[in-house]
């Protein structure tokens, strides 16, 4: 049977989400602890790749239960088996964060899922934030998850992000893979001071994509905020959009600013988004056509 | 000649302030990292020793360096000596951490002080606060910093804490140190559930006093929450003070709640508090003696 996991964590010290032999990663740790509950090997798909140092509140992963340990987690406790796989899986991975309290990963909820359902291609869309500071005297907690910028106008930012938006081709701003599209569909991105919440003084961008290539959104973020700094004029990251080439004018955002957000998925029919996806995002490089009925990407 | 270095933390990874051999701690980390850059043995002396997991924003110390080390701290730069530490601590503390970003330490700033100036015994006073977490769904950054609790009523904490202000023995809820007192004033307690601003959905207790006791604020947070939910009478943190003793009633809040939040010092005569200071708190427990003139802690 198939479980979905949504969990949140601090990306400060974790070598990204996936497992790599030897370092601490997100992938890495939650499978131990998984495989130490349940009890058999286990394999995860995640919606979100993140890499070092980029957080989430929001993640989503599935994997494949036997059902055979599923019935035994409650033990003798009056608990659901997916109450029992949260709480057990938070205590473990609290302990082995080695930090005083919840450490740096939260187990948010555990729920059964039709066998269609794919936490990565079935996936809508993606939210992602990304903060900036730039402010005089930084707070202790937003420093580690915001950028230090000179003091930046984003009003300008977003005007800028606005040219962004839509189906384009993003190589620009994307480390290509082989045999994958760089085409996505900005559907929102958003710049705003908020006054008031836990991101008050600060400078949040806010982006929505079907999905987002890889360093996609921290590209993007570096070209606006040199819009926002005054060094570069507003069209400027659409031009570059425009040439569709990766060059060495990428400005990187550090990885502390960013957040995976929100990961959306369709009420019903998962498996019709997944074969959607797949077919999208794995269609080799410049093949520009529509490839659903009504030629959208949702 | 003596310099003061305000700083903040997130305890999460250090085994508190205090440097112990072989284990991560605040003091070894930015002993380590000035003794580095001043190129001589240093020695710290901090205003409020943190227990593992507890955070700062506002940590104080001072040290004591050499001229010729001072003088070279510029190199070629045209940055004051003050600046030239504060950026090559930042930068040191920051990799030594091994996150990305900015790390786990901030150097909020660096100044040059009278020789008199003692970040402890100089100290007028100090401000914690401690968060609580008694919500549905508590967000990624709060659960860091927030004792998660079955709901409470903050407005009866408020009642209890006002309870417990002015000066007293405050032995039920510290742990003694040999021939020191444990008489406190605490100045103020307040409990409330902020509606904006970062800890908007919590609820935040806001302690202020001369100085506290080892454990004390976990201690009286401890009390509070007992009556917050319901579980004891609201006299009932009053009525353990008045007992004066050390028991196993003693409930020991977590620590990843608590932060020191401000350390007040006099504008000038700093020696003069130093030696009130230091003779009030290190006369032997019971001597329930009015130490100033005027009978007062400040």
């Amino acid at each position: 049977m198939r479980v979905r996991i949504d969990l949140g964590y601090d990306g400060s010290r974790f070598h990204g989400w996936a497992a790599q032999p030897g370092l601490r990663t997100v992938e890495g740790e939650l499978t131990a602890a998984l495989e130490l509950v349940l009890r058999h090997p286990v394999r995860l798909t995640v919606a979100g790749r993140t890499d070092a140092g980029v957080h989430a509140t929001a993640q989503v992963v599935h994997l494949d239960v036997e059902e055979e340990s599923w019935r035994r987690l409650p033990g003798r406790s009056d608990r659901s088996p997916q109450d029992a796989l949260r709480v057990r899986l938070g205590k473990l991975l609290a302990r082995a964060s080695g930090e005083e309290g919840p450490g740096d990963v939260i187990i948010a909820a555990v729920g059964e899922v039709p066998g269609d359902f794919d936490a990565r291609f079935s996936a809508l869309r993606r939210a992602y934030s990304y903060r900036l500071d730039d402010g005089e005297v930084p707070g202790l907690w937003n420093r580690r998850r915001a950028w230090r910028t000179e003091p930046v106008r984003e009003a300008d930012m977003e005007e800028a992000g606005a040219l962004l938006l839509g189906e384009h081709d993003f190589l620009s701003y994307c480390k290509p893979r082989e045999g994958a599209t760089t085409i996505r569909t900005l559907e929102q991105l958003t710049c705003h001071r908020p006054d008031s919440g836990e991101d008050a003084g600060l400078v949040r961008i806010d982006l929505v994509a079907d999905a987002f290539c890889h360093s996609m959104v921290r590209s993007i973020v570096g070209a606006l905020v040199e819009v926002g700094r005054g060094r570069q004029p507003i069209d400027w990251p659409a031009r570059r959009l425009a040439e569709a080439r990766r060059d060495r004018g990428v400005i990187l955002a550090p990885p502390h600013g960013l957040t995976l957000e929100r990961v959306d998925y369709p009420e019903t029919g998962y498996g019709l988004q997944a074969r959607a996806a797949r077919r999208m995002r794995q269609h080799s490089q410049g093949a520009r056509v529509a490839l659903t009925p009504d030629g959208s990407r949702q």
